[in-house]
């Protein structure tokens, strides 16, 4: 490829928008271009890399099993009506008529529409197991696009779902995907870990999702450094202590101005952990048949010194989604923000209380009336509720597995996989024979991987004050050749020679100067660089340097330089497979 | 890949709706399957044949100076508003608001787009010519999905893109399509013809179509098999007679019972081309900038023994679309069905007349008055309008070129190149600063080919009373491996190495009838089949088919099976390249 006819342009000033150094460079170097909000077209060299990377997840996809195949982007709502999942998806799901009137969706993933193609060619246990995967467009309206290709709204996914008679296979195909996983991370150069998750709207039991440590993440981590404990914030648990005494009574006392957990502490010269804190949700149940929507108050208690996962508190409430409850609704159901708890509230209150506080007494309460708290209350005597683990894990606190103080850090979610079991299979009718005769629902997993983000950080990662520098098995092309002598000749040889060779090489045969042309090979940041400078071809050579360590020169014979560039290319490939990580999914 | 662990069934049946030969056969195959109307998914065999097709085409692409780049499906409506099309497009493009209420659509093609990429990428002159490439998922809500793959929703598309400072580059880009698009679906083995087309809604000048000739086409294709003319009848034009004599007085006669033709000229006793037959049309025009719609009665006019061509009228009009007129809508404009005429119609209706009968003397037209019509009637002195040629081509006709009679038959549209000019740029603002300084919008051209169609047609071409025959270049594997004996040892020792030579081979180790797997082997129809019986295995041979002559048998001996699998591969691969087609675009 001749930088004369590249059809993007790099770029000097970071764009607009541009919110992570990642993000900048992909823009700079001409990799991506956007659209429109969450929505990007790649140019060649962002073409490039993503078929790259594609190719990596292709042959470990194809290495346990996987069959590819293509499904398509719309689907009709019927499938979608048929799982519930039409009517439990909000508005991250869209929706259009086509010209007659049908219910359409743009699918963000294809539980159902592979579990209807499943149904059709699935009979028998003897066609079992089987894996299936595609690399394919989705579209999901995210409320929040950021970071570039970090979250988008369209995006490519490796999406595969495994077909299982029973738990042992699917831990089988779950096995070799988590292991898969890494291989495929690493093979990029993307340093990752995995962590126990959420499986939110996917509806299964397992899951776990890998993660890049980033700043630029969303994802809380807990991880324990002691004993490798890890989970994403939304299903981290921790070792609670319990202050178990004898019952008290109960005494209503006057705390003026104390709406808070601190104001409260401070004024009755108590500990946090000696009182009880009320949270105030609306959750919204959708019924999966018919698409009714419900809208329930909850109220979740914690004990003081703790805070509320949200996203375990909609677990434990089964409720397809969460809001902060408005003042007027909490005053509804007889209680009162800043002096609230479950004591004497309506009946028809979903209550649901951490077991800290289940397993402490003599907390102090809201008495739901302005200006007062109760003394001495007692989950069980005073007031009940459905017990459950809904406290956020946080630093310092004690790790569930070995007690040692948790750490907590910030990721991006490249990858994850589910363990669906009859999620799908059963509300779709994706059954098999088993031997005996007997119809069994097909037991499922499935496991994405998205392809953009990942791409956007090997970028986060794999670059410095100039540019990009990405590994070479997903930079874009091997060679950047950049020619500083006047004669054009010497520059197409090498070009030509190179390529003949099979070689990728990125030709900057344009009339610019040196400086304009190394700024720009640093900011795409090919990982090799041959440099045409007089004085060393009068030598019989040219210059040769890594893009991640530009300090340091050396340089090739002219004559064999096609044998020692892909020496050269090589040596970088045999380290990248050197750094290959192998794990394997140790079962809880 | 083991038959036994494959994830696609065949089918012995042909299921409801397998509108032609080559869907039903890639349905029973198990290469697709449909997930709703024109909407399907590829299963392993689809995708594979799909994914050698797409690599031709991008080796042909990349061959001509084409960059692959990937746009969104997804686009803000915006760019679609620039250039009109938002409003000028029907229910063909899918549109949606997203979560926040902003107008997007799915992408039927991508000019709005692509220009949008290239006004920020092109600046100057030196940067042009520039070619860019997709191979995308495109959605087109057709009315009458049909066929499989032919006519479908969502589809997978090649379209290209040029960008030149002038007409000579665009003819440059243009000859360069022409030709590769010849040597792409040569390669495919299927056989095309090029055609004269009409640009429709891409707006350009000259474009063409290649056509696959086959009855299940839905294109109507005029040819001439003296000279070599050829069209699309939606455009093709043919040599008219012309009936110049000396006007005569109009005359009102009574033609009781004569509303067609046929009828008229039996009772007058005169010929067809002797009268004049009006075609009463509502145009619907749409205005580019706000999108305001305006329906307009054209009346088009064309000599008794000849056909007005809809597609033809709608270009002269420049109606964006064409139905046809109710009764009340004729009469409220002074004309009579069945009796009409452009003669004292409303000044407001739009007057089409083909030259045939600007080109005739002393037609017989109707009244305008039940039961009446007038004789020698004469354009210019008892109407006026707009002429041009509307007529429809048809076999037998004569050739505009040589005047030979033409010929008709029905084809599928597989691909398609059209020159846009400054169609997008100007409206869009895609620009390049020429030598002097000055800003010239870029000449831009469109070239697209249809993936899956491609394989529907060469799965019609390619197939017999048994099943598909594709050609080595296009089928999902090379190889299959039949095993008819009991020891399964020798089946996987073959299917290894041959596996490990890099030959792609199917390997049937399922535990069936030799009728099973051979009726299987017949109806997915691989290139080359190996069989494995007991025989010829005790000769130290194996037994071997091409597909497409099952008749004739060979055998290749046992201990050279991998080298002689290759040999034959090569053989058939040189084959298909021997047929390559090499076509030269000849400019008018």
């Amino acid at each position: 490829m001749r930088m004369s006819r590249l059809f993007s342009k790099t770029l000097r000033e970071a764009p607009n928008g541009a919110d992570s150094k990642g993000y900048e460079y992909l823009l700079r170097a001409g990799f991506i271009r956007q659209l429109g909000a969450g929505i990007f077209s790649l140019l060649p060299f962002g073409f490039n890399a993503t078929k790259k990377i594609e190719q990596i997840i292709r042959q470990e996809m194809n290495a346990i099993g996987g069959q590819e195949i293509l499904m398509p982007l719309v689907n009709p709502a019927d499938i979608w009506k048929e799982t519930g999942r039409y009517y439990s998806i909000d508005k991250e799901m869209s929706r259009f008529s086509d010209r007659v009137g049908r219910d359409m969706v743009l699918a963000m993933t294809h539980e159902e529409a592979v579990t209807d193609l499943a149904r059709g060619e699935i009979d028998s246990y003897k066609r079992l197991p089987l894996l299936v995967y595609q690399i394919q467009t989705k579209w999901r309206d995210d409320p929040r696009p950021r970071a570039g290709l970090i979250r988008v709204r369209e995006f490519t996914m490796k999406d595969s779902y495994s077909f299982d008679v029973d738990q042992e296979g699917l831990d089988a195909q779950y096995a070799a995907h988590y292991k898969a996983y890494f291989r495929i991370f690493s093979r990029c150069g993307l340093p990752v870990i995995v962590v126990g998750a959420d499986s939110g709207m996917m509806g299964g039991k397992i899951s776990h999702e890998y993660m890049y440590l980033s700043s630029i993440g969303e994802d809380t981590i807990i991880t324990c450094p002691s004993c490798g404990y890890t989970a994403n914030r939304q299903v981290a648990t921790f070792a609670k202590t319990n202050y178990v005494e004898p019952m008290k009574q109960t005494q209503k006392v006057l705390t003026p101005e104390c709406k808070t957990i601190d104001e409260l502490a401070a004024f009755l010269k108590i500990e946090k952990r000696q009182t009880a804190k009320a949270v105030f949700m609306v959750g919204t149940f959708i019924n999966d048949t018919n698409g009714e929507e419900q809208d329930k108050l909850i109220v979740g208690i914690v004990r003081g010194d703790l805070d509320v996962e949200e996203n375990k508190l909609q677990n434990a409430a089964r409720a397809n989604a969460l809001r902060p409850a408005h003042c007027e609704e909490i005053l509804q159901k007889q209680m009162v923000p800043g002096y609230g708890s479950a004591i004497g509230c309506s009946k028809d209150v979903l209550v649901i209380v951490d077991d800290s506080v289940a397993n402490s007494n003599n907390l102090v309460a809201g008495a739901n009336e302005e200006g007062y708290h109760l003394l001495n209350t007692n989950f069980g005597r005073d007031y009940t509720g459905q017990v459950a683990d809904i406290a956020s894990a946080a630093a310092g606190y004690s790790c569930p597995e070995c007690s040692k103080p948790l750490s907590s850090s910030k990721g991006v979610e490249v990858g994850n996989i589910f363990q669906l079991n009859t999620r799908y299979s059963e509300s779709m009718n994706c059954s098999y024979q088993d031997e005996g005769g007997l119809r069994k629902p097909v037991i499922m997993g499935s496991y994405g991987i998205g392809v953009g983000r990942l791409l956007a950080c090997l970028a986060e990662n794999y670059s410095d004050e100039q540019g990009l520098s990405l590994p070479i098995s997903v930079a874009p092309m091997q060679v950047h050749l950049v020619s500083l002598v006047k004669d054009a000749e010497i520059g197409e040889q090498i070009y030509n020679k190179l390529s003949d060779a099979g070689i990728e090489v990125l030709y900057d045969d344009r009339k610019e100067s040196a400086g304009v042309k190394f700024a720009d090979a640093d900011l795409i940041g090919l990982p090799i660089r041959i440099t045409l400078g007089n004085r060393s071809l009068k030598e019989g050579k040219v210059e040769v340097k890594l893009r991640r360590n530009l300090e340091e020169s050396f340089s090739f014979e002219l004559a064999s330089v096609v044998e020692e560039t892909k020496a050269l290319i090589a040596k970088l490939e045999a380290e990248l497979k050197g750094q290959i990580v192998e794990k394997e999914w140790k079962q809880a």
